[in-house]
């Protein structure tokens, strides 16, 4: 085993410590994330920090970088209050990837990507027709981190998905739908269960339980 | 295609509810947090809301939620300053997923799971042995957000690692080390590489590169 101290960091290529650093959290969700313009000009961006918040309400958090690709993401969410999430899937991994390039303002990621957006009513972001899960979000708040990083908030107030997904106890299959994990910056993984556990109890071990919850029969 | 609104959400029982919603964001990291209190009685809590926060300097964040098994990790970061994020593996994952049961306060999960404590010098938290990826963290901060959780954010310190996961542009082969994923509440999955993929550019499509970064040779 290595020791690596923080002054080992500090010393470290730019970017090598951003791909190393980048993959010390283990793996991350892999999201696009829509957006439009007041115009309704439409914005997509690949993010790979949403993360579950609370499930009563049901809020999301995720980081955006000012200063990286998803700005047009950031100031669009905050102009019309909404934006989407949705899943990368192995189908798309390849055009999501590619919505992280610096395209001009004026060029949809949708079009360029060659994804679909899908629009429901009264919401005033795009979802992406492609994914197996889209979430429509409404924002609650945006703050600045420390790093100059901001944390966005939104609570879900739609979900369009493949219901064949849902197993009898709320448990998505997402291995079902093909979502894909991300690595560091630019490394996609496609998943194998290995089991659902049993909760955990202090006077128990952890079972394997069934897919949709229900104790295993012999 | 199923469309869930947001009072369909909240007409859900709970429990439904609970696995329904963390299914939402995706593939999480999977991450054992240990901590000790003043006295230098240890605790370890599984948490899968560990997420990339920056680079330079090196910071993660996480959520902690303060009436959930993981408050013990709270109240001795707090007291402490510091505390250890490790990757969970498909060899500890049964293990490290018993964490999460209620053992009274005086029970250090570590003997109770069967994991072992690893000290490092002038570091008031334990790592764990048994992990590839075992980080020492300083507390920058901790806040309250909107629905009651915490986020704790912290530095990077120290990072013991087995050495040949990195990759010569800094890259981590978490795979190799066999890191595992969560889905909703409990369930947990290894990973397969589809690719890494090419810095994205307008002009180009995204290529697969080698687990190296460099271009792949035909």
């Amino acid at each position: 085993m290595q020791h690596i101290t923080a002054s080992d960091i500090d010393a470290m290529e730019q970017r090598y410590r951003a791909h190393f650093i980048n993959g010390l959290s283990g793996y991350k969700s892999a999201n696009l994330i829509g957006t439009q313009d007041t115009q309704g000009n439409t914005n997509l961006a690949i993010v790979s920090s949403v993360f579950h918040l609370g499930a009563n309400p049901p809020l999301m958090g995720m980081i955006v970088r000012p200063h990286s690709v998803p700005r047009h993401t950031l100031e669009n969410l905050l102009a019309t209050g909404c934006y989407s999430i949705n899943h990368v899937t192995e189908a798309i991994y390849q055009a999501a990837h590619q919505t992280s390039a610096r395209y001009p303002q004026s060029t949809s990621e949708f079009a360029a990507c060659g994804l679909t957006p899908h629009e429901i009513p009264d919401f005033a972001a795009p979802l992406v027709q492609e994914s197996p899960i889209q979430m429509g979000l409404e924002l609650v708040s945006t703050q600045t981190l420390v790093n100059g990083t901001e944390l966005v908030i939104g609570e879900i107030k739609h979900i369009v998905i493949q219901k064949q997904a849902i197993q009898s106890d709320g448990f998505i299959d997402i291995e079902q739908l093909g979502t894909v994990a991300l690595s560091s910056l630019d490394s996609y993984h496609s998943a194998k269960r290995l089991n659902r556990l049993s909760y955990a109890k202090p006077d128990k071990t952890p079972e394997a339980i069934a897919l949709n919850g229900e104790p295993l029969t012999d």
